[in-house]
């Protein structure tokens, strides 16, 4: 353990939450970390944007340098936990076309600039490594790189983003309102003062894209997924999925469509999605992030565990220059991108779901009935149909918010394709006997 | 995609339900696998006892042998499915001793010859793979070995038999004692007809052996494992477990023991458990495993899916071909034994767990607090206490089985030493208000 003869140089750019992590466990667990990658793990510096900037106490601050482009030159594996597109991109490459490999926590920058990256380091013999880019300590790029080499993805979903995640707990378990809760989140440190990345969906959009690639050995990005976020989400939508038996999580899902020629392309959605209470997603809470994959032979695997937070990410990076240092000292190399898949991103109308829809209607005879012929002319088959007079709440609650006419109409399809929904939805809002469409939400059963 | 040169000869020892599956997607997978690997997968025999014997229509007979020996001669890569230990364990070495590098399935074989064989493949220089013998086609072989290589392993555990979890998710939801339920998973093919290996825990037994050799560094064996199986497992220990908010599984676990000095040593036990309802492993069903990690950076991990099943277990087997047959021709080798760690396996006076006592007492003033006392005077801490008179049924179900003097009391521990518990039930036992001990299980909260 102690004899290791080699040594690996690493530079560490970027000191934030997980960088700190990653400085401290270099040194804390420098003795396994040698042991596992057979050789010594030596940090031989920190690019930081301002060297005079408060740091924890275990940050040795003779290691900090404002000049990364020296420290890469000197470095074996470089490890940016720097985020966003620049001067993260410039960076990598630099490191790259060193000959350094990369180990990268940056979901943006793979997500839009992916290619270039994976090109580069083909070009350049090294390896790029992100399994921290991804859900955080939950090792899926892992998973689907190298678990599933032997089988075929069909589906990835899950719940990749810990702060949308937290606030739709908040809305359900304590009955608070979207402002409420992201507020809650906000005081608590869970969501950013500018909340948008997350809550309007990007940030799980930049995580399935990097999936989707993974899983279906093709090349797409964040702007190829439909992304919606959980601003429009009301106390009323969660009570009344609660009430049908379902929660409501922000999924991101990516889907390989095929028909008996093959494989026909790939939807990518990020959607605020009614989930089965008995759907393993379902008791997915906090902070902890999860993912659903569904693959030809293997059937159903998920992994789960925490999708932030500087030491369980660390442990993600730490995992990822161990594998990097291990190939510098015994020959190989990661696998390389894989893209012979190389299919077509379907248009949003192509896509598939079930369908959870709330209308209000007139409450007069025949209503449910010409509302179901409607679905069903329009080839939408329906799963289930709930009537209620205004939500199932006392006549007196019920006469302050609707009409006594009203009645509401809560529909769960079979999985549908969008354009057919999207047609239905249309007739609907002309329809006489529609006074409102409420909600139109996906569903995902068990 | 089908221009890769190079071709890597697979043979294949056994063709059973997994070994069947293994060889159909070999062949109708062939291009994928080919495109991954970087070389051709080449299926050039299939060793079988019985050459004359039925198969699948999808095995073609012409690779058939019966001489293994002449057929691991000509391979890269050997496939283990035979199970068991002989003639397992003679040809696995033959493979190994030859260059071939090595994927089993065999967990028996590894649970009790491991280090001899993990010694042979690091002196031929190759790679022996088992994936597929620890919970099918859930990841979490490479979970430990690669995943979790910068953190510290402190607790595995897990469901890792689908035999005994389909016959206690019987017991629960329908309500069937155990002998009915062994008898249902016969029928239905989930137990075998001598179900021992299963429902006595040496199965899970083997698994989490291995596991915990990875986890924590440390060569240890299915005769280090403390089993005890779940055929002492009554309906009355379910009821009682789901009115106190649990459900009984059948648990694996293992974890390393540490005071301020360090590191002290591992307990690994087999026992059926109690595990709350919002415990992740709660709501894991039927024939499916989940394998839950807690690391120091990384917290909590949990990996789940098909834990046996044909195509399932394959899919686990051909991610190992892959990795394998990548190595063959890009260089490298997959992460050697690490047994750095070498800590004592504990005996089981010093395993530590929460536990659940159900005793039958007199119903007299002054009994609960006795037995409270002496709880405290073993220095054992209890979290939580329920008194019943007999099981809370009805007085004329009631006195069908108990006298009518008597109470049933429940406690549940904080986290104790099990010779503290070992200590207090003999006590208990001496005790003149004690009138029965019916159960003693351990129990795991969220």
């Amino acid at each position: 353990m102690e004899n290791a003869e080699k040594t690996v140089k690493i530079a560490l750019l970027g000191c934030g939450t997980v960088g700190t992590q990653v400085a401290r466990l270099l040194n804390e667990q420098s003795a396994l970390l040698a042991a596992r990658a057979g050789a010594k793990l030596e940090l031989i510096g920190i690019a930081v944007n301002n060297l005079d900037a408060q740091r924890d106490p275990s940050i040795d601050r003779t290691l900090l340098t404002d000049d990364p482009y020296s420290l890469i030159s000197k470095a074996d594996i470089v490890i940016e936990l720097i985020g966003g597109i620049e001067p993260a991109r410039t960076l990598v490459r630099a490191a790259l076309s060193s000959g350094a490999s990369v180990v990268t926590g940056n979901k943006a920058l793979l997500a839009t600039h992916g290619p270039e990256l994976y090109d580069l380091a083909t070009q350049s013999d090294v390896d790029l490594y992100y399994e921290a880019a991804v859900a955080g300590a939950v090792p899926v790029v892992y998973g689907l790189r190298e678990s599933l080499a032997g089988d075929q993805v069909n589906t990835v979903m899950g719940i990749m983003n810990g702060t949308t995640n937290f606030i739709l707990d908040a809305m359900t378990t304590q009955g608070m309102d979207f402002d409420s809760a992201l507020k809650l989140a906000q005081d608590l440190g869970f969501a950013e003062a500018d909340p948008s990345a997350d809550v309007d969906g990007y940030d799980a959009g930049a995580k399935i894209a990097i999936l989707a690639s993974l899983a279906f050995h093709t090349r797409v990005s964040l702007d190829d997924v439909k992304v919606d976020g959980i601003r429009a989400i009301s106390s009323d939508d969660i009570a009344s999925a609660d009430a049908a038996g379902y929660v409501i999580k922000l999924i991101a899902r990516a889907h390989r469509h095929s028909d008996e020629g093959g494989e026909t392309g790939i939807e990518m959605s990020v959607s605020p999605t009614l989930v089965a209470k008995d759907h393993p997603l379902a008791s997915v809470h906090g902070s902890f992030n999860a993912v659903l994959i569904e693959a030809k032979s293997a059937d159903q695997l998920m992994f789960y565990g925490r999708g932030a937070g500087g030491a369980p990410t660390a442990s993600a990076v730490l995992s990822d220059v161990v594998a990097a240092a291990a190939k510098r000292v015994i020959g190989g190399h990661a696998p390389r991108e894989v893209i012979y898949g190389n299919l077509p991103v379907l248009p949003a109308a192509e896509f598939s779901s079930r369908y959870y829809i709330k209308l209000e209607v007139a409450d007069a005879v025949g209503v449910l009935a010409g509302l179901t012929q409607r679905f069903a002319a329009a080839g939408v088959s329906i799963s289930s149909v709930i009537q209620n007079r205004a939500d199932g709440r006392s006549e007196s609650a019920r006469s302050e918010t609707h009409s006594a006419q009203n009645a509401q109409i809560t529909i769960i399809t079979h999985v549908v394709r969008q354009a057919a929904i999207d047609h239905v939805i249309e007739e609907l809002k002309e329809s006489a006997d529609v006074i409102g469409v409420t909600s139109i939400l996906k569903v995902e059963e068990n």
